[in-house]
């Protein structure tokens, strides 16, 4: 067991892979976040750190042992130490280890023979600090698999899990912690405090909040997978710098969402989204943050845009309301925020619609007569000027009136508690008691908000809990996670529909795909080849190589026709007078073979020849290619072609596979989309067919495995029913795919 | 001077308007909103209303006279109260009028008659409710005009000045009012609690709220243009459901951004944006919202989506940082928050340079050997484990260093207090002295943020205000205010450039509009005749009655021609079969003729002929109109045609009047703007020459004056610098213009 990491047998990396999964799997996560005893490696008075991460686990009340590991101390902190782990007569749950980098190795090894089985290590100086580092970090995973330990980091902040009242962490906490349904994952420690603290102050309550570090043992994907199965965690909320495991991230969302425990990301990098240089214009318009939309939009990830979205939307998510139809009510005590709120529920996609004769009659008889009785629906000041004196007042006699409407399918309510204990608090505990019966017992969803983002006191906090109400803070962030929570609510239903019927589902496996012969672009000619073999169907086209071939090759596809000069050296044949257009009559096509042959040869030594196809006209353009996405692999992208993919960059996005289903989605996501019903008297595209077509060329990109660059057909032409691809192109190269790094920011 | 409204003189309305504004001038105002003394005519203790207001005049501290007005009792709230206004022995500065709708005009009777100049009035029941009502309320305005009484109301729950200390005003307020540079004028008075509340928990000082009611006398832009002139204001805020004189508020708004004091604006209705149903394209794609959006943007307006992000922008600009260069130096301790601050950036447009390598340096000296030194700088959080001893702590050595450098305009820092006295006071005001003399003595700004947005406590509000610091709250808020101080900074050294080199200002106005003979569409040879007069270049076209004329015409103008039947009452030529296009000989051109004439015959009696033209090829199409917004009246629309216009919407909007730099202006503003500069081989285009003829455009719509509806010319040829209207079309009719409502909600 205490062989060093110099002379451990080398583990080659699939099973290097699998022992890592193995110790990072629910069942060791259970154990590494719910510790009844935790031992602080390296603890001693004079470090920062030690005195953060004793006030952190005092303040989350942990009720088992704190032992603090001191050689040269009897005492820490005041609790006694011991010198070391093995001298520990029972083994501690988990061992937060504070040492200095070069010491953590023997750490682990003394926490193996004591028979600890959970580490956390906040030294750095791994895989975030150059070429030594990742070294130090590979022998630092080897060691915890020989050793058979689970270690979160390193260059972690370590982690607070509330319901155990566990927080071996390294920064200050906010005390009492609140146990509750959000499982937080951060790829940055240091934004902790942040999310601790806006937590504390709206009544957020969390099941763990786990600070990644390097990820070098249990990944961000490790954790979601333990709080998949973890029966307190009832919504996810990530903060992501990258994603280190797509493929099990995605297919872990994927659960989730199934599961109908929704995964709430705050990923970052929208603004140094890479968009590779490409020969073609798939690689410019697939840039990678908008293959990450895709990708979360088809796992139904929830993604936002800011810590207090994230963590708002996620605590409205964990109460699980079953919000998926968007028709909603409104109840408020302004005007002005009735406004406010049709204008961001617009925003979101959320209706709000005229109320039924008889809910108007019954509002009409409750409110003042200067309030008029519809959706949104403003109260007035009445309800200040004369408040209910106990039990239920006007607005939530209103409510009831809403909430019994069958055109309303959720109630989005104003409630202001008083931050202070008001004169009467018995009043105020008959209202809300009733408020909450009220919510309670109706068969639809009522979301309380409050008209602006501003902190919950601790009595608000309080009287909200005694009567088990949430209030989501102000309707900006309210109004988003109200959107939010629609679309993952449909996103569900959607998979479900899918699960039950799988005849929309993804396109078999093709054969194992051939690595190519060539690398870089290939001739149109061969691209062609490619494409056809695949089904693709292509425009007619013959490869000329004299004068003769193409007058003959022109009369037997008909007029207009056009002439390419074909060679894998010059894929912007146009650019170079290697394309002749509306070609009409034997005589110029003769012509024009001489003039772009001559025109590639000037610029190539392997013009294959010249391609002559007929001129198509009318109809549509089109634009599908696939590219490779850097962490997400092959991605498909589709678009209209001409300005809308050149000028507009129109397009929409999926990862491969993608079913002709789904072909036909993305079609209807596009901003041009109305085009494709043929506006102004044009010819309706058959959008299967399209579908059909495009599926093709995903079976084509696929069969080139990892030599894959690009597979792009730019323009397809489409009229009704007739699709027909114009320009193929096809490049092959070594993979573009670079590895994960690992962050290397804290 | 006791004459009743009905016996009242009639006052012509120009005259009335008149009279109106001088009785809203600020000079008016500023006794309005600052009195010394305060009368609540018809307080009781038995009225909610009579409790809040007096409530709130206790908390706002009215160092003068608080008199209750009413005949039945002695004293009302423990205040001696006087039986009439005429009883007091010297006149209040301000009565707050809270009797019953009926009674409210012999109160302004009595308040003339003691000498009382300003009034406010709670009453509802006038042009919020009805015809009735809008008499009612007329009424009331000839009155005060009668009696010299400037009047904020009906219908408002009025003003709070905290700098006079003055709170007349019916909703409770949150105590100590904060004085401050921030200035709310608000369409629904019960927003202010909500207003009053987040400004008092972020220390947000406010110089006004003002709850505007029905506006019957003074308006919001009155108040607005008090506020300009007052120097305690640095900053206005509104919320807006109308604006009830446009012309008067885009003007004031352009002389706050001269004068250098930011118009912040919460203009709700973007839901419910009406979109005429036109029969050109200009209506329908200028949606009143969006008219709105190009107004405000015209004259400097910030405009923003939620309460929280209109006070925190009102507040950063209300310190008059000279924020306008983009280049931003971020300082924070978390890496995550750099990443996020990074992605607002971006969307803000706000850039995050390289920092110089001197820079580099000296973070790199100062920073523990695991940081980066880069921008945006984490750095770390080394400095929670070792805080500063006193004085400078690493960070804000780390912002001198930033701040130092030439390639950084401002700097983003962070910055935490404490919520509650930490154990060493005098280490905490040692270190915010320090960082408030480096951001003082910097010659760039500094705004401090948070990370997420939390309420202040009294504490921090204190060590701030001590320290005269401010932070925002919030890096998703503190980016969008940052964001839109830079637009502002940048639209006011727009028009000071105008201001001072005049040559691309507006054009003079032509000659007095004359009223046209006709109403409905006018057919394209009577459009096209109206363009010409005005200078709009046309492609030729001959007006033809016979197959031999068009013949002979289409022999004059050269093939191949289009014919077009001409009426004004076939808008939609093509739909019918009217039109014939790329005709190529003579003989072909005679029986086009007889095809579209018979077709127009087939559909309307008063068919003019038949217009034959020369097809225009290659180039680019483009799209102009003017068209009338029910608020702001003409308002040009300049897209690109085609798809362009009719599938994606994609035009720039500006109000009449419009100089040629602002066309061209607008071109750039088009998603599809490139093609203007000539993509892929493409001719660019000149814009200048476009830029005329809209220019021409916009004259030939002002010549119809008040009968304008629609001029449109869709599309037009633009060829380098060619430019022709290829086809033309006018609407007249009884003006759109429809009278501004008074909004019926408080």
């Amino acid at each position: 067991m205490a062989s060093t990491a110099a002379g451990a047998a080398p583990i080659d990396v699939a099973g290097r892979e699998a022992a890592r999964r193995r110790l990072a799997r629910p069942e060791r996560l259970r154990g590494l976040f719910a510790p009844r005893s935790v031992a602080l490696v390296g603890a001693t008075e004079s470090s920062g750190w030690s005195r953060l991460v004793v006030a952190s686990l005092r303040a989350g009340g942990l009720p088992g042992r704190v032992v603090p590991v001191n050689p040269r101390h009897a005492s820490v902190f005041g609790l006694p130490a011991a010198p070391s782990l093995r001298a520990l007569e029972e083994p501690v749950d988990l061992a937060f280890c504070q040492v200095a980098t070069e010491r953590v190795e023997s750490v682990m090894e003394e926490a193996a023979e004591a028979g600890v089985r959970n580490l956390v290590v906040l030294a750095a100086g791994y895989g975030e600090s150059g070429e030594d580092g990742r070294r130090r970090e590979q022998a630092l995973v080897d060691r915890a698999i020989e050793l058979d330990l689970t270690l979160l980091g390193p260059n972690t902040l370590g982690y607070i899990n509330p319901h155990a009242r566990a927080a071996p962490f390294g920064l200050p906490i906010t005390s009492p912690l609140r146990p509750g349904g959000v499982g937080v994952v951060l790829q940055s420690g240091a934004l902790s405090s942040a999310v601790l603290d806006f937590s504390s102050r709206h009544g957020i309550g969390l099941s763990l909040l786990s600070s990644m570090g390097n990820e070098a043992v249990v990944t961000a994907t490790d954790v979601v997978a333990h709080l998949l199965e973890d029966d307190r965690t009832h919504a996810i909320a990530m903060f992501l710098e990258t994603i280190r495991d797509p493929a099990g991230f995605v297919d872990l969302a994927r659960r989730a969402l199934r599961a109908g425990k929704p995964v709430v990301v705050l990923k970052v990098g929208r603004s140094d989204a890479g968009r590779a240089s490409a020969l073609a214009h798939t690689g410019a318009v697939a840039g990678d943050d908008a293959v990450v939309d895709s990708v979360f939009r088809r796992a139904g990830v929830v993604r936002v845009r800011s810590l207090e979205e994230l963590l708002v939307t996620a605590d409205l998510l964990a109460q699980g309301l079953p919000l998926a139809e968007p028709r909603m009510g409104v109840v408020s005590a302004s005007g002005g925020a009735c406004d406010i709120i049709a204008d961001r529920a617009h925003d979101e996609g959320v209706e709000v619609p005229e109320l039924a004769p008889g809910t108007c009659e019954r509002l009409t008889e409750l409110l003042p007569p200067f309030a008029a009785a519809r959706n949104p629906l403003d109260v007035t000041g009445f309800i200040l000027a004369r408040p209910p004196s106990g039990g239920r007042g006007l607005a939530d006699l209103c409510l009831e009136a809403m909430l019994d409407d069958p055109s309303i399918d959720f109630v989005f309510n104003s409630l202001s508690v008083p931050s202070a204990e008001p004169a009467d608090p018995g009043a105020l505990h008959a209202r809300l008691a009733a408020l909450a019966e009220t919510a309670g017992s109706a068969a639809k969803p009522v979301v309380h908000y409050s008209t602006t983002c501003t902190d919950l006191s601790p009595y608000t906090r309080e009287v909200l809990d005694r009567h088990g109400l949430r209030v989501l803070p102000g309707i900006e962030l309210g109004m988003a996670a109200v959107g939010h929570a629609l679309r993952w609510g449909r996103a569900r239903q959607h998979l479900l529909r899918q699960d039950h019927d799988p005849a929309g589902d993804l396109p078999a496996a093709g054969p194992a795909p051939r690595p190519p012969a060539r690398t870089g672009p290939w001739s149109e000619a061969a691209s062609r080849d490619l494409a056809a073999s695949h089904g693709v169907p292509l425009v007619p086209a013959t490869l000329v190589r004299t004068r003769e071939e193409a007058r003959a090759a022109a009369d037997a596809l008909g007029y207009p026709v056009a002439l390419k000069v074909c060679s894998a050296s010059i894929p912007h044949k146009s650019d170079i007078g290697g394309v002749a257009l509306m070609v009409t009559g034997p005589r110029e096509a003769a012509d024009a073979f001489d003039r772009v042959h001559a025109a590639g040869r000037a610029h190539a030594d392997d013009v294959e020849g010249v391609l002559v196809t007929p001129m198509r006209r009318g109809g549509i353009e089109l634009f599908a290619g696939v590219t490779v996405d850097p962490v997400f692999g092959p991605v498909l992208a589709v678009g209209l072609g001409g300005v809308f993919v050149e000028v507009l960059e129109d397009v929409s996005l999926r990862p491969l596979p993608v079913s002709p289903g789904e072909v036909e989605e993305m079609l209807g996501e596009l901003r041009g989309a109305a085009l494709l019903r043929g506006i102004r008297g044009g010819v309706p595209a058959d959008v299967g067919a399209v579908a059909r077509a495009v599926s093709a060329l995903t079976r084509a990109a696929s069969s080139l495995g990892s030599a894959l660059h690009t597979l792009e057909i730019n323009p397809w032409w489409v009229h009704g029913s007739q699709v027909e691809a114009l320009d193929v192109l096809v490049v092959t190269g070594p993979s573009e795919r670079t590895p994960d790094m690992p962050g290397d920011r804290a």
